[in-house]
């Protein structure tokens, strides 16, 4: 049997006892039965999101969450700031290009994140702007801005604070409310170690106003409908019920373990990572100083076919890298450290990196990437 | 063990050999792996549709696929006609006031079904209308219309044909190109066994007319990109995964048997379940005339509380019926012919509603709903 194992920064890989959740009987979402499921889910996201306010369920990809976020906060000619340094920080201005919103961009190097001294002056810029969009670990360069910092900087001005943790959620902390996130958005198929299929908005009261006011046309992510129907404990039309019941499991998995034991768990495996890859010559992409630890993004070396490199390690030995996006296509390997992956993943996709960096002609010493890994591994 | 049976207009039961496969191991989706399991899930649809257009895959429930055909296909200001004679009807004109499109409505009473002539009549006295919506079973009242005289009737005017096949896909016919209907909106959790989270739209080429013409703001959404992602066998964002791997398999189990032997196989569920309910002195809601296969509703009898009835049925003895919707609250059940049902089902539902409706006082022979249920299930 080859080897299936995802390293990739979503889909992520969904544990046996969460496989064995999603093939559970059906039941159906207008029920007492239903309704406990619903009930236990928000309360586990309450807990993981750090909030106290409301967090709706989505029956959605990620994007959108991302969606109901711009098209229930503004309106049509309404202005927002938005931060482009990598593909995800750019679906924040498309999508508010798409709602009729003026994005006024802050623009970041790739592989850089903005500073709340930057969203700051971006904002004084731009006083009208009623949002400021982020991301909490933009995959695509592998970096984690200060959200604390920004949150502190945007609370004081009209405008909500609104944070892609799509990738983050489960990862890496976000405590939605000591850091004045107003609204964050995550999926299922990330941190909480589910397929693809939810996603899930908290909104705080500041949030909850502009939603209120906002008149851009929306049916299906009416974010109004969502809160009528989670005071009921229900949502506005059929729910992703399967994902729901697993969604239930993975938070009890979750929690048993400790989220923070977690949060702790990944940034091992990525520092790991960083020791291991550095062993063999790969440079980080990032600026050290902002890498998340979602993610490992590391320059492809000179003369390597960075897309034939994942295509092998994919296609021959069933482990799966996510290659680089846009302007970083064949440039950049990245490795997520992210949903149920343990210190063996971690030293099996370094062994599989080395075999084929070595088959291709990379030179290094075989196996140094793995006992760099290892030492880390097994620091005290 | 307390039975868990679903005889509900969606979510339907997820048989066995499905609860399996949506058990089985996420793969990435930008892989050529799973795009084999994209192909293989569109072609199937194409067959079950009848189309040789597009599909497009959408991770959302059934009235995503909806929102999908009001935003893409109109424009604010634009004319429609819905038909509203029941609870799904009722949304197409609340998605066209959501998208600032003005719906001319054609009443209809509940249980009863829109006539090619009065949908014709709509347009003559609305003949900017760009677009007709109608609902291939409306489950809030158990009808559906004559499609196919429908489709004639709308074919010579410059509005395209919309029909919510939401809950009919698979149970009953629907010829998307031969009945020119150019889009047909339907989703996973009804004839296809399979839990809620994906929707499906077709498109024909008049419909991709205005698909490029409407300014409709949308994104998650927007068939455009839809359609250029389906040219390189992808979607634009993160799909449901699981769920694409599992309709491979559902469409497969489902040709296996053949679709017009499914379809033959629900009008005997429904014809058996009709007879049981008859003999048992419950009144059918709609009109015989345009009774839909896809689920039987009946009047709940003078003096049982209709509310306690499906409570009783479902919270003491496992068995799941729908209630009625809107103005039918507590006035009518629904028992659904669709998805993973066979007969002896049908006779357990039959026996549980004798069961509940004799304790609660309502006169009849006991066994008379089965007996005359069990000779339709037996005619030649």
């Amino acid at each position: 049997m080859k080897r299936n194992l995802l390293l990739t920064p979503g889909p992520t890989q969904v544990p046996p006892e969460l496989c064995a959740a999603l093939g559970r009987p059906i039941i159906h979402h207008r029920t007492p039965q239903f309704q406990e499921n619903i009930k236990q889910a928000v309360e586990g996201l309450k807990e993981l999101f750090q909030t106290k306010h409301d967090v709706y369920l989505l029956t959605s990809s990620g994007t959108g969450g991302m969606e109901a976020a711009v098209c229930n906060l503004l309106s049509p000619g309404d202005v927002a700031i938005t931060v482009e340094g990598g593909k995800f920080g750019e679906r924040w201005t498309e999508l508010c290009n798409a709602y009729g919103v003026q994005a006024r961009v802050l623009k970041v190097e790739w592989g850089k994140v903005p500073t709340a001294d930057q969203i700051k002056a971006q904002w004084k810029a731009n006083p009208q702007a009623k949002a400021v969009f982020i991301t909490l670990a933009e995959t695509s360069t592998g970096v984690t801005p200060d959200v604390a910092a920004i949150g502190e900087a945007v609370k004081g001005t009209p405008a909500v604070l609104v944070v892609d943790a799509i990738s983050g959620l489960g990862v890496q902390e976000i405590k939605t409310d000591s850091w004045h996130c107003d609204v964050v958005v995550a999926g299922s198929q990330k941190g909480l170690m589910l397929p693809p299929g939810l996603a899930f908005v908290s909104a705080s009261p500041k949030a909850q106003a502009l939603i209120a006011s906002s008149n851009n046309r929306r049916y299906y992510f009416d974010l109004r409908e969502a809160k009528k129907a989670m005071e009921k404990i229900d949502t506005p039309f059929t729910p992703a019920i399967g994902i729901i019941i697993a969604l239930v499991e993975s938070l009890r998995l979750m929690k048993e373990r400790g989220f923070d034991h977690l949060f702790k768990h990944y940034a091992r495996l990525a520092k790991a990572t960083r020791a291991g890859t550095k062993a063999i010559g790969l440079e980080l992409f990032p600026q050290e100083s902002c890498t998340t630890n979602v993610l490992t993004a590391v320059k492809v070396p000179t003369g390597i076919d960075g897309e034939k490199l994942t295509k092998t390690m994919r296609d021959t030995h069933g482990i799966t890298f996510a290659g680089g996006q846009g302007p970083l296509k064949g440039k950049v390997i990245r490795m997520a450290h992210m949903g149920a992956l343990d210190e063996y993943d971690v030293l099996t996709g370094l062994a599989c990196l080395e075999k084929v960096l070595h088959e291709m002609g990379h030179k290094f010493e075989l196996g140094a990437g793995l006992a760099a890994a290892q030492k880390v591994l097994n620091q005290k």
